[in-house]
C-alpha cells in the first residue's frame, strides 16, 4: 500500500527529526583540522552543559548510544570490577548488564519491577549488606524505554549519600534527556549517558556524556584496554576544537541546530510539553479501558507510554495494521514484554497535533485490529491538551 | 510563542509539500538549453497529459495560477470579447470576473449562490437567450476554493452541447486537479487551468494549462497583445523540449518527483482518499454542532471544507487562537464570507493521522475560543476514516 | 558518459545557486495570508532597495525575467506608443523589442554594434530628432547577455537629461544587478528590470522591478489592459505585507538568504570580485590568441566574456565536447552570433579556483575538440587572480 | 574575509559529499525495526561485496574508521596477543600501533620509510624469523593517508603465503577504498577496514569491514572483552536487517545513494579517473619543480599527494594562505612531516574541472606565499588530462 502524506515515527526514539536540524545536517562536510571546525567544537560542548545541568565536562562521541554504555563502563571501571545494575526492563538489561558482562565485569543484577521506577529501598539494602564497597558502580536507567517507567535519581543518591557509598551513579538518559528535567551535578550523578536520536531530535550516530570529577579521577586507574572510548584522548583534543580522530561531522552541525531550538523554546517549556503529552496519553488509555504499564502514578515516563495488550490479543499484530494502513510506526514489545505491550513515543520534536493524530492511529488501529476498547481515547486527550490553554491572549 | 513540531498548514493550499519533493527541488539548476533540460521538460509534458485526462497538449508557464487565469483569457479571446463568467464564490470574482474586466473584456457575471455548485439550468437559460453567440467563452471554477462547493462540469457541458452554444468553456481547477475526478477530455474542456501549489503538491511558481485543439484554433484569431503567455511561442519551444524564456527549474524538477508520487498511488486513489477526508470532516462539523457552508451534497468539495462560524462569532479570531496556540494554519473567510468561515483545507500530500491532528486542532481551538460545540467531533471523523479499512490483509 | 563530482555550470546565468539558497529554499511552505509571511515581504522588500541602490519601492514578481520585461512595459505605457530600444544584441532584440512589438507598441529599433554597449551619440542623435517627444521610453540593457558588452547607463541618462527628453528610462539589468555596480537612483532610472537567477544566486523564477516616482506616475494613465503585472495591486498588498495573488514563497525565502550573503560579503567586495574575474577570463583570452567579443575596453562585460571562435570552427561543437567530455555549460551564440562565439558565464555565488577550473575547461576543451590554440590561457588568468593578493595577513 | 562560492575541500578526506548523497541523507527517519529498514540493510550489505571485491561478509560499525581499526583487533585477537603492524606513515601509527598499545597488544613495529609503501622483503625478513608464529597479525595500511604511498598488497599477501605464515593479514583501506583498485578476496585479505568519509563520499560517521572466513573463525576464540565492536551479535542481528543497536539510519540511506553512484560509474571508470588525476597532480608538482613525497613511482597514492615544502618553508603558513585567501583546505603534514609537506586530496566525488581548480589553487598558493616555484603546474596537468581524451564522440 502507497502512503501519501507524513510518515507518524512514533517509537519511542528515533524521534521525527525537524526539517530545521535536517537542513543544518545537509551542510556541506568542512575540515575537521581547521578553524572553522574548532570554532564548532567549542560552541557545542559549551552549550551542552545546561542541557545536563552541569558545568563540568561533555564528551561526545561518533557512535549509537549503546556505545555511549560501553563507553561509560571501560571508562571508569577495571576487568572485574564488581557493579550493581539495577533492573527496570530491557535496557537495564541489553545495554547494560548484557555489556558489562561482555566487558568481562561481574554484575550484581538487583530484581525489579518492569512496571516502575528503580527502588531506592532495594538499593538502600543491596549498598547497606556492602560494607566492603565491593560494588564499584550502580547503574540505572533514568527512563526505561521498554516499559515506560522513570526512576527517581534524586532519591537513589540519596541512598547512597546516606549510606555513604562511594560507588560511583552511572544513568542512562538515552530516553529522556532534554525531555524530562535531569540534572547531572544537583544529583551528584557521575557518568550521565545519553544518545542524539531521542530528546536531541537528530538521527542516530552520536553517544554522550557528562562527566563528574569523581568520575574523571576513577578513569585515570582504569585498567580497560581502549583507545576509541578513552576520556583523556578525547578530552585533550577537545580543549583545542578538535576530536582524536574523525568526527560525525554532520551530526555536529544537527547538534548545534537542535540545541538551539531547545534554548528558543526553553528547556522548562520542552519539559512540560512532554509532561502534558505524557498526561492527555494516559487519558487516551484511561478513555479506552487499555491498562499503561507502569504503575506508580510518581514514575510515569513523560516521553513514552507503554500499553497492555488485553489478553489473547496480539500487540504485534496490531502494530502491523497500523503501520500498514495507517502508516504510523509504534515501539514494538521488547524482551518478556514481547507482543504483549505496544509503545507510544511523544517525544522530540513533537506538538500537540502531532499527538492527536498518533492517539487517533491508535484509536483506529484499536478498531481497525478488533481489540476491545472504548471509543473516546482522542477526545479524553484533547481536553487534557485543552485545559490550562486558552485563545485570550492569541 | 514557540513551537516545536511541525506546522499544521491546513489552508486550502498551498499545502505540504512533501518532503521527496522538496528534495528533488534542492538539486542544483541545470542549463535550460541542454539536452538534459530537453529530457526534464518532454517527460513533463507527456506525464501531465493522464494528470488532467487529456491527450491533447498541456502548457506550464513560471507563474502564480492567477496568472494561468489571465494566460487563458488572453490567449483565446480579444480585446472587447464578451464573456460568461459563472458567479460561485471569492475566485469566480476575483480571478476571473475581475481579471476579464482588468483585461477590457466585457463581463456576463452570471448571478449564483455561494453555497453551491455553478447552475446547470441557470446556464442554460443564460445561453439559451445568447441567440447571436455573443458570448465566446464560459468561465467556471471546477471546485470554489473559497466555498467548498464543486461544480458539476459534465453537466453544464452537456447543456453547451445541447445548445449547440460554441463559446469555448474555460474551467479553473487550481484547487481540484489531482485531487477530484476530473476529465477535461471527456468533458471537452478547452482550456483547463491549475496551478503548482495544491493537488499537485508543489510550492507556488507555475501556473498549467490543458487546452483543446478548438481554444488552439481560437487562439490563432485572438487580438490580445500578449508575449509571456502565448501559447504559439511556448509550444514552438515545447517542442524541442526548451521553453520560450528561462523556466522555474527547480519548480520544474519537483512536479516530475510529483507526478511520479501520483502516479505510485494511483490516481483513483488519489481521488479516494481525498473523498474519505472530506467526508470524515463533515462528520467532524455534524458532531460538532457546526454547520458545513456547501449545501449541495452532491456537491461537497473532497479538497476543502468551509464552516459556518456560530453567530456572534469571529472566524479570524478563532484562526488566530489555534495559530498561536495549536500552530495550525487554516483558511480565511474570503470576499463576503470575511470572519464568517474558516476553511479546512485536506487536500495534496495528506492522510488518515494528517486529518485527526487537523480536526483536532479545530476541537481544541472552538474550546479554547469560547466557541459553542459539542465535542466528539474527531471520534465521529475517526469511526468514517476506519469504516471499510481493516486489519485482516495487513 | 557518467560524471563524477559536481557540473560546472558556467553559462551567463542561472548560475551556480549556493548549497544555503537552496537549503533556506527546502523551507516547508506557509499561509501567504498569515503574520510570518507579512514579516518575509516586509524585510525583503526593505533588504531590496540597497541592492538596486534606490530608496524607491522594488516589485517582486513570481514569473521569468522576460516577464518582468513584459511587465516594465505594459505599466508604464499605453498600446501604440512609441518607444526606442537599443540594439545591443540578442537580448535587446528578443526580450525587448520582440515583447514590445507582440504587445503592439511602435519600436524604433537603433541599431547598434553587437560588440560594444549602447552609444550615447547615436542615442542623442535620435532623440534629437524627437523634438516632438514621440518616444515615451528608452530601453537599454545594461549588460547584453549575449554578447558581454556593458552599456554605460549614466551618459546615456545625460544624454536625455542634456536634450531635457522626457522618455522614461528602462533599464534591463537582468544579468548585472547585484554582480556590476548598478545605480537606479543617481543614474535616475525609471525602471530596472533584473531576474532572480543570476547575480541573485537564486533559481530562476521571480522578476523583479525597481521603479521611480516618475514610473509610478506613468503607470496610473497607462492604457494597457493588465492584471498580472500591474504595479498598482502588488503595492497595495505589498504595503500590509502580502501579495495579490499567491506567491511564490520558496523563492522569497531564497531570496532573503541570498540577499544575506551579498550583504556579509559586502556589495563593493561582490563588484571587485566580478571585475577581478572579467579581468582574468580576458587574459586567458589573450592568452589563447583568441578573440573577445566586446571590442571597447570600457565596456567589457564583468559578468560573462563572449569568445569568439576561429573560422571554420564551430563553437557548438566546441561547447558538446566540454559538456560531454567535461561536464561543464558554456553558453551557445545567440542570434546572428549562432556557432560563432561561445560564452563563459563568471558571475553570482563563485570564486577564484571556481574560475580557474572554469578556463581549465576551456583550454582543454579547445585541445579536445582541435580548436587552434596557444596553451597558457590559465596560467595568465592565475597571474591576474594573485595580483594584488598576498599572503601577508593570513 | 567572507568567501563566495564554493569552498574547495581537497584534505585527503573527509571528501567532498556529492549533492545526491547529502539530499538521501536529508530523509526523514524510518523506525529501525520495522520492514523498510530491513530491506535498506539487506541491499547495502549486499551492494558493499562488489566495492570490497569480496563474496563474504560486510560488517557497518556506526563509528568513525579509527572504532573500525579497533573493531578489527578486538574481534580477531586476545589481550596480550602479538602483532607486526608495518610503518609506512603516521597513521600505522596512531590508527594502529598506538591502539593496539591501547588495547595491551604486543606491537612489533616493523621499521618502514615514510617515502614509499610496506616493504614486501623486510617482511619476509620478519615473517621468517618468526618460525614459533607468535605473530598472530599482520596490519598494514594500504593507501597511507599521511605520505601519499600505496603498499602493494598481493606482493605481501605473496610473502606471507610463501613462507606458510599463519598471521591474519588486515588492512587498512580508510583512504583507498572505491578509489585505488582493491581486492580482499584475490589477495586473501583477512580483514579489510574503512571508513565512510572518503572513496564512499558519505561524511564521517561509519566504519565497515570486510571479514574472511578465517578472521571469523578466529573471532570465535578471541578473548577480547567487547560489546559494541562484536561482530557475532552484528552478524546475527544483520541476516534478519537488524542491527544489535540503532544503527546510524541516515548514513546508510547516504550509503546506498553513493555505492548507486559508484555503480552507475562503473568501478573499473572510477579507479581510472583516480589514476588520471594522481597523474596530473604528480606532473603539476614536477613543472612546479617541487619534490612529491612518495619516491617510489609504483607505489604513488592516486587518492592523494603530499608535497614536500622547500626548505625554510613552513607548510602550514601556505595552507593558510591558500585557506584564507583561496578558500581551499589542504592537508597538513602530520607526525615527523608536520610543517614541511602539505597534502592534495584527489579522490571521491571529483572531476577534471575541480582538480584544475584546486591545482589552481596550490599554484596561487605558492605565488602568494612566496615560495619559490616554476609556474606552468596547471598546464602540465592539463595537458595529461586531456591527452586520451578527444572530442570525437562527442
Amino acid at each position: 500500500m502507497v502512503h501519501s502524506g507524513r510518515h507518524f515515527l512514533q517509537i519511542p526514539g528515533p524521534t521525527n527529526v525537524p526539517e530545521r536540524v535536517l537542513r543544518a545536517m545537509s551542510r556541506p562536510v568542512i575540515d575537521h583540522r581547521g578553524p572553522e571546525f574548532a570554532q564548532l567544537t567549542t560552541e557545542i560542548l559549551r552549550a551542552l552543559g545546561p542541557i545536563f545541568q552541569t558545568t563540568g565536562p561533555v564528551v561526545v562521541f561518533p557512535s549509537s548510544g549503546t556505545g555511549g554504555c560501553e563507553a561509560a563502563l571501560v571508562n571508569t571501571l577495571s576487568p572485574g570490577d564488581r557493579l550493581l545494575v539495577m533492573e527496570t526492563g530491557w535496557f537495564s538489561h541489553i545495554a547494560w548488564r548484557h555489556v558489562a558482562e561482555r566487558l568481562s565485569l561481574s554484575v550484581d543484577y538487583l530484581a525489579g519491577s518492569w512496571r516502575r521506577g528503580a527502588s531506592a529501598s532495594a538499593l538502600e539494602a543491596r549498598l547497606d549488606a556492602d560494607r566492603e564497597h565491593a560494588l564499584k558502580a550502580v547503574v540505572v536507567v533514568h527512563n526505561e524505554t521498554s516499559t515506560g517507567a522513570t526512576s527517581r535519581i534524586a532519591s537513589l543518591r540519596r541512598v547512597m549519600n546516606e549510606l555513604r557509598h562511594p560507588a560511583l551513579l552511572i544513568v542512562d538518559t538515552v530516553s529522556s534527556l532534554a525531555s524530562i528535567d535531569y540534572r547531572h551535578d544537583e544529583w551528584e550523578v557521575d557518568v550521565t549517558v545519553t544518545g542524539s536520536q531521542k530528546g536531541l531530535m537528530l538521527p542516530p550516530g552520536l553517544s554522550l556524556h557528562a562527566v563528574s570529577a569523581k568520575a574523571l579521577a576513577a578513569s585515570k586507574s582504569s585498567k580497560f584496554p581502549k583507545s576509541y572510548w578513552d576520556w583523556q584522548a578525547m578530552q585533550k583534543s577537545n580543549q583545542s576544537g578538535f576530536f582524536p580522530y574523525t568526527p560525525a561531522t554532520n551530526l555536529l552541525y544537527g547538534l548545534r541546530e537542535a540545541i538551539d531550538m531547545l534554548n528558543e523554546e526553553g528547556l522548562a517549556n520542552v519539559f512540560r510539553r512532554h509532561a502534558r503529552h505524557a498526561a492527555a496519553t494516559r487519558a487516551a488509555c484511561r478513555a479506552w479501558g487499555l491498562e499503561v504499564l507502569c504503575e506508580e502514578p510518581e514514575e510515569h515516563s513523560n516521553t513514552l507510554t507503554a500499553v497492555v495488550m488485553p489478553d489473547g490479543h496480539s500487540a504485534d499484530r496490531f502494530r502491523a495494521v497500523v503501520l500498514e494502513q495507517l502508516d504510523m510506526s509504534l515501539g514494538t514489545g521488547l524482551g518478556k514484554l514481547a507482543d504483549q505491550v505496544f509503545r507510544i513515543g511523544h517525544l522530540g520534536s513533537f506538538n500537540d497535533l502531532m499527538l492527536a493524530g498518533t492517539l487517533s492511529g491508535v484509536e483506529m488501529g484499536l478498531r481497525m485490529a478488533g481489540v476491545p476498547h472504548r471509543s473516546g481515547g482522542v477526545t479524553a486527550a484533547l481536553e487534557i491538551l485543552a485545559k490550562g490553554r486558552s485563545g485570550g491572549d492569541a
